[in-house]
């Protein structure tokens, strides 16, 4: 009888950080794939796209021109799903039908002037300026009353539900803390009220010894694949130092973040020699007026792509009535996004 | 001051079921779309397909030919994510590393030897074939000792990883329950206790009341978009009667359930004119060997489009990282799913 391997046979692993298990499949990975072929982005694009409505000069739906930026832009999205002049009030028949008005805002940001560039081919200091308006606005939302949690995040490419290729992210914030972060805060303080440390700091430190699931470090970020990825590629972000968000970072700790930014999503665009398409998002304390110290800031990168820029995960049937599953180990994903070439393959001259 | 009204301030959802919340922003119906466009599935299809390895007398990936089966035809999946023979075996490092071996089954369920149909276009009696099969699968798996838990479902369309468009379905059972039935099983045995009665009891009786949710009935079925409804047109098929899973039905309940089974799929497919894209399942029971009568079956429907058939809703960044968010009512996507005819699309004369 051969023993229980990891990198074999069928397991459930469980996700300390939202309490909930996962399915892997490892033998599942070589199955033929004769279903829908992804579109990879292979459009050249302007350095200025004059239908663009974010780009700088052009006219956005509210009818006002941006203005002529040169580094990051904020604005309000002009059809954000969260508006603050909400009237309060709710409903509760029988704990059945439950609902709550919810306030808040939407914001988009502009990595950059450039309509042809994404993170991986910005400058380490353009991205330090994306870095510095995430912590602005994580800082100057959270300092609202009525503002309970920010959720700043990045859909990128058309199969991520992207509808403008140029460079660009959101912030959803609102008054309630979002199902995610709330279970999250649940683990991290069960943990740090048993342990006096992050669960993210031990975490960290096994990872750390075990190296299997690293994909890159630099003296105070580091990028691993978690032991429990629902997605095929799937990374998380963190800082050595537990800090509970961005306004905590001091400014080496900021450039480190920018650096690993740029250099992990190198790694991803050269996997499949393609601009890489997630969502990915930064998870921080509530901004509740209270300190959460169980709170470890973090990254995630959630991207689609299994085998090669045409072949995707879905997360449909069995993943939406009963768990996420997936067909590569975290350790062969990490292993190969690990020995990608950091530098950019569209600037290897051929 | 207006006062707070569901159909126009964005506001948040309770999901009894899940014991999870969504964010509804009513007002964000009308923003423009001009991110990825869906192709919807135009192509026709012959009765027979010699190339496709689910029709009739044709040959599988593991050699073996398929009979010439002139109803519904099951078999174990030749790439099943599940299998049986897995050693058993565990790994906890600090309740930082989980795992833990998981066994099961994969089976493939043909519903019809026609490969041009889907199951709005089969005749009743024929898709009573499908739920008597899917009824004595759950039974002869739920009987295995080492099988906790029966996942019934379908992933229909490319858009949902649908890779052969021939009518079938999927079976993944395994040893332990999942994620998501794990969570109905906590809030249902939690009502069930408090009031004597299932969940889905009393908030089926609050529908039929309101009306305004309901897409079909008949004498023992209802059809419904739940008021916490994710997904822009997801519905809710359940039985009046509460019984825990199908092999408790009747044989007039197993007839009303492929009747509204139809009846359902010609409405989505009516809405667009498009066949209508979905992942579907039922939850029932576990089959660890207990009685649950908290348990109430009922049936999942989430369908990707939105707008058209070429325009669809992505849960990606806030989905992902915070909670789920709709931009249309559950209120109003009922009304519309309700008005369509009963006639399919492709059946109405020109
Ligand atoms: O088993 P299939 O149809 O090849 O695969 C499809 O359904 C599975 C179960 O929902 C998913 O895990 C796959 O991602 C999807 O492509
Ligand atoms: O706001 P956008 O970019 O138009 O929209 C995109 O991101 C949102 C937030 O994840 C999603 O709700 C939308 O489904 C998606 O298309």
């Amino acid at each position: 009888h051969p023993s229980f391997d990891l990198a074999q046979h069928p397991h459930r692993r469980y996700n300390p950080l939202n309490g909930e298990w996962l399915l892997v499949s490892p033998h599942r990975a070589l199955r033929p794939w004769q279903g829908q072929q992804e579109a990879p982005d292979t459009e050249t694009r302007p350095a200025h796209d004059p239908t663009c409505y974010l780009c700088p000069g052009n006219v956005r739906a509210n009818g006002a021109p941006n203005p002529d930026y040169t580094g990051t832009f904020v604005f309000d999205n002009d059809f954000a799903a969260l508006r603050d002049d909400v009237p309060a009030g709710q409903l509760n028949q029988g704990g059945l039908l439950r609902a709550e008005s919810e306030s808040g805002v939407g914001r988009v940001i502009c990595f950059s002037p450039r309509h042809d560039l994404t993170l991986p081919e910005m400058s380490p200091a353009a991205i330090r300026g994306v870095v510095d308006v995430w912590t602005d606005e994580y800082r100057t939302l959270g300092a609202r009353p009525d503002i309970g949690y920010v959720q700043i995040f990045e859909n990128k490419g058309a199969v991520m539900g992207c509808s403008n290729p140029h460079p660009h992210g959101q912030i959803w914030a609102q008054r309630t803390v979002p199902g995610e972060p709330a279970k999250e805060s649940v683990q991290q303080l069960a943990y740090y009220q048993e342990h006096g440390r992050t669960l993210l700091t031990d975490y960290l430190a096994i990872e750390l010894a075990e190296k299997t699931r690293l994909v890159l470090e630099n003296e105070h970020w580091v990028a691993l694949v978690p032991f429990w990825a629902g997605w095929p590629f799937e990374t998380l972000l963190l800082p050595r130092r537990a800090v509970s968000d961005l306004t905590q970072l001091n400014e080496a700790e900021k450039d480190a973040f920018a650096d690993a930014l740029r250099r992990l999503t190198i790694h991803y665009d050269n996997l499949f020699q393609t601009s890489f398409p997630y969502s990915a998002g930064l998870h921080q304390q509530p901004t509740d007026g209270q300190a959460h110290p169980e709170w470890h800031l973090h990254m995630h990168f959630f991207p689609p792509l299994l085998r090669s820029a045409t072949v995707r995960k879905f997360m449909v049937g069995y993943e939406l009535l009963a768990n996420a599953q997936r067909d590569i180990t975290p350790e062969w994903a990490a292993e190969r996004l690990r020995s990608q070439s950091e530098v950019h393959y569209k600037a290897v001259s051929v």
